[in-house]
């Protein structure tokens, strides 16, 4: 019964996206960031496509990926290997295998230009600024750095001590809000970016300002061996928080293993963090914070919308 | 013997792109104006896309397009179909068919919100501004609106009594150039665009400005019948001087017959321009000058690059 739940799909979309012009700049930011690859689709799909999508084209889908040897099952909680193994083989195993498929990962050109996207629309009360930088991840690109990358997001913007945070709520009082953010586990190029809001009734452009000075600042003087290790600090607790829950590891494990890692990359995190240099961080900050691989995107009112 | 043809056309991008910032702004925006459409992507390709095609990639290309049954044959010049047919039969009619193939035509989703892209270099001599909106086609969107389009960019920017050239130029002296463009006859959207380039020492900026202006004018006032019609004049005598060439006739048809046209399409052009009102040029300004459909590119001088 594929059509009704192409509608749910649909809705969805509408729910989600059509409902929140932060949604709609997000889109717009990542069709810009991404000059080439797929990941500038949104992983819900165009509606124009979603609605023209057939029960042929589930089916097709379907056959093509749903198998047991595309799959990882990750099981957590208080069992052995020993005892779900049968019970993973008995449900699974019969299922028939889809075949490996010959997957071709798009890369990107030369990006020769920052981009910049003003998007002002009648329902945003908060306004914002995000920057954004194609990026590498733990599997592609200039992967080296993912780690100190990392580290830098965190000094940047991971804490109410981080230098976003500190600088432009606390200190020059222009930001509601201010942080940075890094996922390094997508299987192809990522993204690093900064956002910010004004207080009420503030200037968008003041936090814009005041980030990209923030990023000037810590091209030109780097970060300090104390901010790292502060860094790193909050980081391992963050690790320790998340095995405290049952369905985080599952979920850390599985995604890894579906982008290109292994349970040894998994498990060698804390070291590998831990390992990370304050001169790393800012070798890494300098070459990703390229302003030609970059996007701007405001999140603007606009009464006449 | 295909890789060194394939050398061939890296240096070809080589020469074309790499020694032009004009080219990479060219590049940045058609990426940045289709969100979802290959139009995104360069006719000739992206450099590292180029340099890994294999001799088996041009031989399964040639095979799957380059049959009789998937060419047009435009011949000009003081001859017979009587004469040309039997040499067309022997020289093609040889050739297999390739056979018909389900082409997928990707259409582009909703766009929120306008792109804008700065690029400084060195290299510019010249800076100029680039504002351009998705447009329908004569084959795609709203293709009511391709023949009044036509006429709008030649009101706009067509000539040297044109409003931007006659505005910007003429008046206020703050641009060396300035005009309008549209190509109606892609196979899917295309686009309507606007561009100029400051006095030397002059500011970008002013120029950008000035072309807003006019462009707000026309989606305000409308255009007069007396431009109209003083348009259609300029356009029907350009016709002529295309059929005093002998090769022009034969790319016009061919180009038509390519992308979704008859030559009956192509024949009634001058009665279909001459049938365009005032009132549909401004029912198609007010269509397709619309902020979110668009991207601004800025060519700029850059001594730190």
């Amino acid at each position: 019964v594929v059509l009704p739940e192409r509608d749910v799909v649909l809705e969805e979309r509408r729910s989600r996206v059509d409902s929140d012009p932060a949604a709609y700049l997000r889109e717009m930011m990542d069709a810009a960031l991404y000059l080439n690859h797929p990941y500038r689709i949104p992983v819900i799909g165009w509606e124009h496509e979603i609605a023209r999508l057939t029960t042929a084209d589930a089916i097709g889908f379907y056959k093509s990926w749903y198998g047991p040897d595309n799959a990882v099952l990750a099981i957590s909680g208080d069992v052995t290997a020993a005892e779900v193994r049968p019970l993973a083989e008995r449900y699974y195993g019969v299922i028939p295998p889809v075949g490996a498929k010959d997957r071709v990962r798009v890369e990107e050109p030369t990006h020769y230009a920052a981009r910049r996207i003003e998007l002002r629309h009648r329902r945003v009360r908060q306004p914002s600024v995000t920057i954004e930088y194609l990026a590498p991840s733990y599997a592609r690109g200039a992967s080296e750095h993912a780690y100190a990358l990392e580290v830098l997001s965190e000094v940047m913007g991971g804490a109410a001590t981080s230098r976003l945070y500190r600088g432009l709520v606390v200190e020059e009082g222009v930001a509601s809000s201010a942080g940075a953010f890094y996922s390094p586990d997508e299987l192809d190029l990522t993204q690093f970016g900064f956002y910010g809001s004004p207080l009420p009734g503030g200037d968008v452009a003041e936090v814009e300002a005041a980030i990209r000075a923030e990023i000037a600042r810590v091209l030109e003087a780097g970060v300090s061996d104390e901010e790292v290790e502060r860094a790193k600090q909050r980081m391992m607790a963050s690790v320790v928080y998340a095995l405290d829950s049952v369905s985080a590891p599952a979920r850390i494990f599985g995604s890894a293993l579906t982008s290109g890692r292994t349970i040894e990359d998994v498990e060698a995190w804390p070291e590998r963090i831990g390992a990370v240099t304050a001169e790393q961080v800012n070798a890494a900050a300098r070459a990703v914070l390229v302003d030609r691989n970059s996007v701007t995107g405001l999140l603007l009112p606009d009464s006449t919308s």
